[in-house]
């Protein structure tokens, strides 16, 4: 029997009971369609997880991720990241073996590029001027929409400043913002004729907080199956809903420093510091027994490839406490999709210290 | 025949005529045995490129490193992480088929541990501060040596706060530093009656600084087979230099916010940001076109999981290319030991656009 106990540190485990809790807020707070992106957790027994035996729709960040989905029987598969046109010759591939997976546009050339191969595509709107997509009220829709012909799905937005809002009436804000902007092109679209059946939106803040979907006909959203550090920080959930941890070794102290040393340097926890900008800056990220339970003001403050220094959290009167050489930890992330990327696969538990299954991820493009 | 425009990106390419220029450079310069660090490269082919037929010294991070290359035929190994106790069996297994495989304590905990399976040990000294180790004044020196017994190997420190110099003389000086340290401690142990036929010193930044070996038996260093804009700002090379950068697409354009979109996020280069606290900031990277001529200020700013953002530097009077969609450019990274990490492989050039082998990384632990 493997256990948290007998299997080398650093390794990456799953809470199965945590992912099902999480999955099931969600799906009991959406009133329309979800349709989860799997780039957080890029395991199909997580994606069954979310599906049983269905069909999708899923989202998915690459092609390899649409491969591995449409090999397990998924066949309602968004590539949400603007598409390279070298890469349609590999998405028409899957196409062909009746996956209907869609791409995301957000200018002429791609959408020509999109439509000489007959695929499908979303227009991607950009409602808070976070990365990539069209402004709501570009001239430049309209030729897009022309370029994609029959291929035009829909349209898509993310709201991912959400990710840097941190009350529940600014994550309610972003959420409308999302939705009244993804809607406002749609109407636009239909008024000019052209069709537009999907109105896709969401992140996992605003898909939490949004009061009102109504023109919406589906939600995207990723992190929440695991949650992380960020989200506690946006307060999108407590620290206990963390899904996915890093278990590692103490191998070392240094009393004069008020350092602990672990196994686990960013190689196991990635270099993501996404509470650095947050109020409650974790550090590398909070620091719990082998059964959750956490130090005070424990942190892993600093990391290197194989290293992770432990210490108490600035400004706080906690004492270090007294942790062994051999004692295992869990270290909880700042980021899942970055701490997740780093493993090759989950060890996963229900609620005890046995370790039932491991689930591969995903991995390359 | 694959090439660097036919690969889907992003993608790992490795210049092997650059790796064998840096390697050059440094057995060089150095008077005395490399024991290279492969945490780096985690590559059986690099390692080959240093060692040909030989059976190292070589150094590594993980035990799984260990395996493999001493599968590879490498029999003279340095785990240079501090032991985890429950690591020691499977030390002891390598030992038993034949590798001198080396551990590294410091504490009395861990020299116990380790002698109570027979395993050979380097005590680990602090020579600045900057991780784990005894201080070389520590009374502990003795009770480790002494629970070692004839496991004691002799003594190991690695100058990590050299990677926050950035001038040739206090680059000498943290050298001259992590020399006297070490050989101090070594002087000391044989003065006390015990056997310290190893003092193992090493950075990639003191390696290529020091003016003096005296006494020291052998240097680390890894990063200097790719060498990266972190190592860069500190002075130990040139951008030319750089023998790893990453391939990526360009997938849209903002320029009502001076942004060239690609399809090489984070995913692709880490999350590191290693130069965000020396004098130049190089956001996630510089960026040139295929064939290495970089873009005047133009940096990978932003990066989500698989979007990466490119504008002109913050300060700079620099235009913002026209860089069409479908364009391949290289991305320059931070930290080759944490971009690497991101990889499974290396697609291999010399000089060229041709991609003449693929070399797989050596992953997990």
């Amino acid at each position: 029997m493997t256990t948290l106990e007998s299997l080398m540190t650093p390794f990456l485990v799953l809470d199965k009971d945590k992912v099902e809790t999480n999955i099931a807020r969600l799906r009991g707070r959406l009133g329309t369609t979800l349709r989860p992106h799997l780039k957080t957790a890029k395991s199909v027994e997580v994606a069954r997880m979310l599906f049983d035996d269905g069909v999708g729709p899923i989202t998915v960040s690459t092609l390899a991720e649409a491969e591995a989905f449409a090999q397990q029987g998924f066949t309602d598969i968004l590539y949400a990241v603007g598409i390279a046109p070298d890469k349609l010759d590999r998405v028409a591939a899957l196409r062909e073996r009746g996956v209907d997976l869609v791409v995301l546009v957000d200018s002429v050339e791609q959408a020509d590029a999109v439509a000489a191969k007959r695929v499908p595509a979303l227009i991607e709107v950009d409602c808070d001027g976070h990365r990539g997509g069209v402004v709501p009220d570009d001239p430049a829709i309209v030729d897009i929409a022309r370029s994609l012909q029959d291929g035009l799905r829909g349209v898509l937005t993310h709201a991912g400043e959400s990710y840097y809002a941190d009350s529940p009436s600014a994550l309610a804000a972003a959420a409308e913002n999302e939705r009244r902007c993804a809607v406002q092109v749609a109407e636009f679209l239909r008024a000019e004729g052209f069709q537009s059946p999907m109105v896709s939106v969401g992140s996992t803040p605003t898909a939490h907080f949004a009061e009102d979907l109504t023109g919406v006909t589906e939600v995207r959203a990723g992190n929440f199956v695991f949650f992380d550090l960020v989200m506690v920080g946006i307060g999108v959930c407590e620290i206990q809903d963390l899904a996915m941890t890093v278990v590692t070794t103490v191998i070392g102290h240094r009393p004069d420093k008020g350092w602990i040393l672990t196994d686990g340097g960013w190689m196991a926890t990635s270099r993501d510091r996404g509470t650095a900008r947050q109020r409650v800056d974790q550090g590398y990220g909070l620091v719990a027994d082998l059964d959750g339970a956490l130090f005070a003001d424990l942190l892993m403050t600093e990391a290197s490839q194989e290293h992770g220094i432990l210490s108490v959290r600035p400004g706080s009167t906690a004492e270090l406490p007294d942790i062994p050489v051999g004692t295992r930890l869990r270290i909880l992330p700042n980021h899942a999709c970055a701490t997740a990327a780093q493993h090759d696969q989950y060890q996963v538990t229900k609620g005890s210290r046995m370790i039932e299954s491991v689930w591969p991820r995903v991995r390359g493009w």
